[in-house]
């Protein structure tokens, strides 16, 4: 089943894209980053680095908001799981992301998200740039969850509660150690080989990770609740009852129709923000809800024409679904990235032709065969 | 602007589809095909060869519309052109592609129309196949084209008006040549240059090519017109008094809101077939009339469910405006056709994970710088 969720026509303008020239070797060949050379340039990059960039170059798009075309993402799903692009352009360019998810991946060894990504050139559609994204979905939405926080939280927030404790799971705790100056997180998994995986993998981050035996322990007394669970399924991770005053909830892992975490009183009880507010209404754990539900769009908050938490003892909720925004905003941050630092390799994903009417020209007597070749490792 | 067009939601089952294993070296690893491979494979495969096969493949999955999960593709529009996503899946594949339309990129040696595309596996999300499709889509235009000719022109056609000898052009010919018979072609270009081109390139070809003065001296007589125009605006490349009986039609460049070629009255005065018909209501000729003018769209003529030509007189009009469903036959053929003779090289566009929870070890110390690489001429 398809689902097509929203049409929305942004306004555009030139002044604000500082889109760089590729410096391609030539003017149709397409920069293209492997996961080895993602993995690697982040490695080089530093990961506090790379989330601090990710963060800013979000914050920065979402701020210039009417710049953009946007769309909800087109989904096809099956009983396995959802395949999705996400186009999003200004005026210099465009972007879009291929990302699945399936639950059941890692029963054989995948991840449950997989992406890859392409920036091209609106004025002749030259794709520019070819990159894994599976790495750097896990990077830009923990950066998202932190500009939301920041703009949403309470300034002295200190502990966070991260409920769900997979491939994404790290990236939050970084990025809101990072961003945020969060000290302490308590920890939540139904399988608790995914928590002993994430202390092991930040035992010398500085953060304080303490194992909890429920949801309910986990909460109890934090600023901050992620939740970030990959079930397919319509779950109440966060019922009202566990909902302190003054918390904010950083709702990542309900972002499929079908695939909830939250309880319909729990956003009844919370001042709730969204990042495109058509794709949500589908898509995030807003989906219980009737379609007058008040929600703000996160961007007015950032451009201070919304307000955010109104006083300390309000519950904040940033119900995230993941929008093509910021994949746009990772896609010029990873190729800035790239050309400075010199990863990934041209290749010809588009035909060099003398005369741009001849293709015809390609598969004349003069073309070569090739021969497979394994790309050299990074 | 973007445009969605319509959803269409198509019942799947996984009988029909003969998806062959990809011999990967490992279970996310994806065929990447560049546009040197493509050129020397279809060069190997030879390019009749290669148009029947198409053509086959085209067939036999329009005649099983009903697995594919359809919508019109997703475009967004700026002053240069239009850049689109095309969506499809059964129940096993699910294919897209990026395409381009650009009619002014010819004056800085691009191509008007560049695209790639991916398969990628319904059960997992893994992106198997990533390739060039730029040749592809001018193949796989040219033979569903004949695909529709053959079902709706008169038997004994032979002669065919050619308006249009830009970069699809020599593809058409051939086509209409190995999989109709056509034997004399009448060329018609508002540049005499593309003519030119057109002529040296199918020099050998076995046609008699017939360059003509005006559009009128190239349509009259012939049984079949085929237009594949580049401008992005409302033009009329054919007018009622153009047409005479029996005629096919073979309407190629009209494609896109704003872009058509034939008069309204010449669509008023034939049976008109298109591929998926909420997408053609946006894109195609079709777009200046009203909603209920009748239209049968193709599949059920080549199930034979719907009446093609009716009587010799008849004129009949394929309202051409490129469909997923033909992308997903082009990377379900090329992908076996590489399989099979060893071209494209096995990338790692997802990452390989031990444990498919800890895409953080991605980036442990362990992971080693790239060195920007070249990939190897094909």
């Amino acid at each position: 089943m398809w689902i097509y969720i929203a049409m929305g026509a942004g306004e555009t303008s030139r002044h604000f894209n500082e889109n760089r020239p590729m410096n391609s070797p030539t003017l149709a060949q397409t920069l293209f980053l492997t996961a080895q050379d993602m993995a690697a340039m982040v490695h080089q990059l530093g990961l506090a680095s790379t989330l601090a960039g990710l963060a800013e170059a979000i914050e920065h798009d979402y701020r210039r908001w009417q710049d953009f075309d946007k769309c909800a993402r087109v989904a096809s799903h099956s009983a396995e799981g959802v395949i999705e692009l996400m186009p999003i352009a200004d005026a210099r360019t465009y972007a879009f992301k291929y990302v699945n998810g399936h639950p059941k991946n890692t029963r054989i060894g995948l991840p449950t998200v997989m992406a890859f990504g392409v920036l091209a050139d609106v004025a002749t559609g030259v794709p520019e740039l070819l990159t894994e994204l599976t790495l750097t979905t896990a990077l830009r939405t923990a950066a998202m969850s932190a500009v939301a926080a920041r703009a949403l939280a309470r300034p002295n927030s200190s502990s966070m509660a991260l409920i769900g404790n997979g491939a994404q799971s790290e990236f939050q705790a970084l990025a809101f150690k990072q961003l945020l100056g969060i000290r302490e997180i308590r920890l939540f998994d139904t399988d608790r080989a995914a928590t002993a995986k994430l202390m092991h993998n930040l035992q010398d981050a500085g953060l304080r990770l303490l194992p909890c035996a429920s949801i309910a322990e986990a909460v109890r007394g934090v600023d901050i609740v992620t939740t970030v669970t990959a079930d397919k399924t319509n779950a109440t991770i966060l019922t009202p009852e566990l909902i302190e005053p003054g918390m904010h909830i950083n709702g990542v892992g309900g972002d499929c129709p079908g695939k909830t975490e939250l309880h319909p009183d729990v956003l009844r009880g919370a001042a709730v923000f969204v990042q495109y507010e058509p794709q949500t209404r589908i898509e995030g754990d807003l989906q219980h809800l009737p379609a007058d539900f008040a929600v703000t769009e996160l961007w007015r908050v950032l451009r201070h024409e919304a307000p955010g938490r109104s006083h300390d003892a309000q519950v904040t909720l940033f119900d995230s679904v993941g929008f093509a925004l910021e994949d746009y905003s990772a896609l010029r941050f990873m190729r800035d990235a790239a050309q400075r630092l010199g990863y990934g390799q041209w290749v010809s994903l588009i035909p060099e032709l003398s005369n741009s009417k001849d293709l015809f020209s390609l598969i004349q007597p003069a073309a070569k065969p090739a021969q497979r070749q394994e790309l050299a490792p990074a």
